[in-house]
C-alpha cells in the first residue's frame, strides 16, 4: 500500500509517520511506499523497509497536487495547513494554502481519475459561539476565524468530492490537541498544554484564564490513532454525512491542574502560577466547551478516558516515564 | 446610489430591478445608478431616469469582477449563479460559476478597499437529510448536491468577509419560489409551480408526488421583498451569523391544489393530473419540508401569508388579474 502524508513535517505529521511505520500495515494492507509532503523538508522516519518520496512543497503552486497524486496513492492523510493564528494574521495566506492548497490536491485527484481514501484533519473551529453546553453532531457551521471558515470549506467540499466519487473522504475535526510537545508558543490556546508539560520538565508555567474554564483535549496519541481508525471506515459506516467531531476529555482548567497532582504530586503542580491575562481570556471565551462527538463515539473512534490518562500518555511518549521533580 | 446587480437578466434579477426602479429609493437613499450584469445581456428596466450600465460577463472571467465594481456600488445583490440541475450534470462550470465566480466578486471588493453591503441569494439547498420535522436556523450545513455545496460554501466566505470588515454582506436562504412565471422547466421543483400556473392558464399540468408531500414556497414578490428588506438590515441586527434561512409557506402539494380550488374555482383545479414519477419523486423527498425561520421572521422578513396569497400574487403580477376558463 502507497500512502501520501501532507503536512508530514508536522507534530501530528511525524508522529503519524512513525505509527505507520511501526504498524508496517493499514487496513491489513502492507504499508510499502510512503510519499511524505510539506513546505519543509520532511525527515525520514526510522526504521522503515519500504520506499520514502519526500517533497518539498506547496499544494497550492502550481503542478504540485498533480505531482504529489500522480503515482495513485491508495491512503491519503492531509494535513496541511496553516495554523489558526496564521490564517488570521495573513489573510491571503490562509485562504491559499488551507482552502486552494486543498481544493487543488481534491482537484488532481479527480483529474487523475483514481479514487483514493482522503483523510482529512478539519477542526472544532468550524463551530463557533454562541454554543449550546454540548454541541451536537448536527450544530450549524459558524466559524468564527478565517481558519475555521477555510477548514467548513474543506469539509463540504470533501463531502461532494465524495458523494460525487471522485475520492473517499471523511473529515475528523480535532479537538485541543494537549499536552503538545516541544517548546511553548504563542497560540492562545498554548497555554491548556504549557500548565502540564513545563511543570513536568521542572519549569513555571503560567496560567492566563480561570480554573473554571472548560475545553476539551485529546492527546497527540489519540489523534494518531483517530486518523488510523478514520482511514479504515467504509462509506456505508459513514453515511452521507462524512465530517465528524472527534471525542475528547471535556474538563476545567481546575481538573486539569487537580490530574497533574495525582500523577505527579503537589511539588510539581504547584509550578503554576497564575497570571491573567484578558486578551486569551476573551479568545477563549469564544471555544467550544464540550462535543457530543456521539457519531464518532458509536463509530468507534476512542480518546482518553481521562485527563489523567492524557498526562501519562505525554510522561510515556515524550519524556521516557520521567518526572523532574 | 449606485446599485449593482448580479445576475441580472435571471427571472428574480429582472423583478428585482424593476421592483428597484419603482421604488426609486433603496434604505432612504435615492438610487440613481444601476448596474446589471449577468452573462446575457440583461434588459433595461421601464421608466427608470437614472444611469443604467449594462454588462454582460462572466464573473469568473479575469477582470470581469474587478470591473463591476470598480465605480464602487454602495449596494449589491449577487444573484448570479447557475441553478441546481446544471451546477449537478456539469461540474466544472457549477464550482467555476457557482463558487469561483462569488469568490472573485467578493476578492475584488476586498482588494479595491471600500466596504458595500453584499446580499448574497443562498438556497434551502444548503441543507441536506435527514431532517428534523422543522428546520431550525442552527441546523448543520449538509448539502446533497453540488448547488447547494457551492451556496454553503459561498456563506461560508461571506461571513468571513464580513467578519474581516471587508464588506458588510447578509446571505439568505430562499425556498422554492412558486409560482414561477413562465413556461414549464425541466428542474424536478418545476411541478410546484406547473400545477398552479398551466391551470390558470387553461392548461393541463402533470403532478409527479404524491398529494402527502410537504415543501417550503414563496412567490418571486416575497422573494423580492426578501432581497430589498435585506438590504435593509445592520450589522448590529444581524450578528455573526449573517446566513438567514427565509420564511415561506410550508405546505403539501393536496393543500396547494386546494388553495387554487378556492382562488379559481373546481374546472380550474381539474386541470391537473397525477403522472407518478418515481425519480422526481426520489429526489423531492430529500428535501426540506419546512424552516423555522425564527431569526428572519424576527428581523422583519414577510413571506405569504397562505398559500391562497402565492396565487393571488402570481394572478396579479403575471395574469393581470385574469384565470383562463
Amino acid at each position: 500500500m502507497h500512502i501520501l502524508v501532507t503536512g508530514a513535517a508536522g507534530m501530528i505529521g511525524r508522529k503519524l509517520s512513525a505509527r505507520l511505520v511501526k504498524d508496517g500495515h493499514l487496513n491489513g494492507h502492507k504499508i510499502d511506499r510512503l510519499t511524505l509532503i510539506d513546505v519543509i523538508a520532511p525527515e525520514k522516519p526510522a526504521g522503515f523497509a519500504g520506499t520514502v518520496d519526500f517533497s518539498p512543497s506547496d499544494l497550492s503552486s502550481p503542478g504540485a497536487a498533480a505531482k504529489a497524486v500522480a503515482d495513485r496513492p491508495e491512503v491519503i492523510f492531509h494535513l496541511a495547513g496553516v495554523v489558526s493564528g496564521e490564517a488570521e494574521t495573513d489573510f491571503e495566506k490562509g485562504y491559499r494554502v488551507n482552502l486552494d492548497g486543498t481544493r487543488t490536491l481534491f482537484e488532481a485527484i479527480r483529474t487523475a481519475d483514481f479514487k483514493p481514501k482522503v483523510v482529512f484533519t478539519s477542526s472544532i473551529a468550524v463551530f463557533g459561539t454562541p454554543f449550546p453546553p454540548s454541541i451536537p453532531d448536527d450544530f450549524h457551521l459558524t466559524p468564527l476565524t478565517s481558519y475555521g471558515t477555510q477548514k467548513a470549506i474543506c469539509e463540504l467540499l470533501l463531502a461532494d468530492y465524495t458523494r460525487r466519487g471522485f475520492l473517499d473522504g471523511v473529515g475528523i475535526r480535532l479537538p485541543t490537541i494537549c499536552v503538545r510537545p516541544g517548546k511553548p508558543n504563542k497560540a492562545a490556546s498554548g497555554f491548556f498544554s504549557s500548565i502540564i508539560r513545563e511543570p513536568l520538565a521542572g519549569q513555571e508555567a503560567l496560567l492566563p484564564v480561570a480554573d473554571t474554564v472548560r475545553h476539551t483535549h485529546a492527546s497527540p496519541r489519540a489523534a494518531v490513532g483517530f486518523l488510523v481508525h478514520a482511514a479504515g471506515l467504509t462509506r456505508q459506516q459513514l453515511g452521507t454525512r462524512i465530517n465528524l467531531s472527534m471525542p475528547g476529555i471535556s474538563c476545567t482548567v481546575g481538573e486539569q491542574i487537580e490530574a497533574l497532582r495525582r500523577v505527579a504530586g503537589n511539588k510539581v503542580a504547584a509550578r503554576i502560577r497564575r497570571a491573567p491575562d484578558e486578551l486569551v481570556q476573551r479568545i477563549v471565551a469564544g471555544w467550544a466547551e464540550q462535543l457530543d462527538a456521539k457519531r464518532a463515539r458509536n463509530l468507534g473512534f476512542k480518546a482518553e478516558a481521562s485527563f489523567d490518562d492524557i498526562i501519562l500518555a505525554h510522561i510515556e511518549d515524550e519524556l521516557e516515564g520521567k518526572i523532574a521533580n
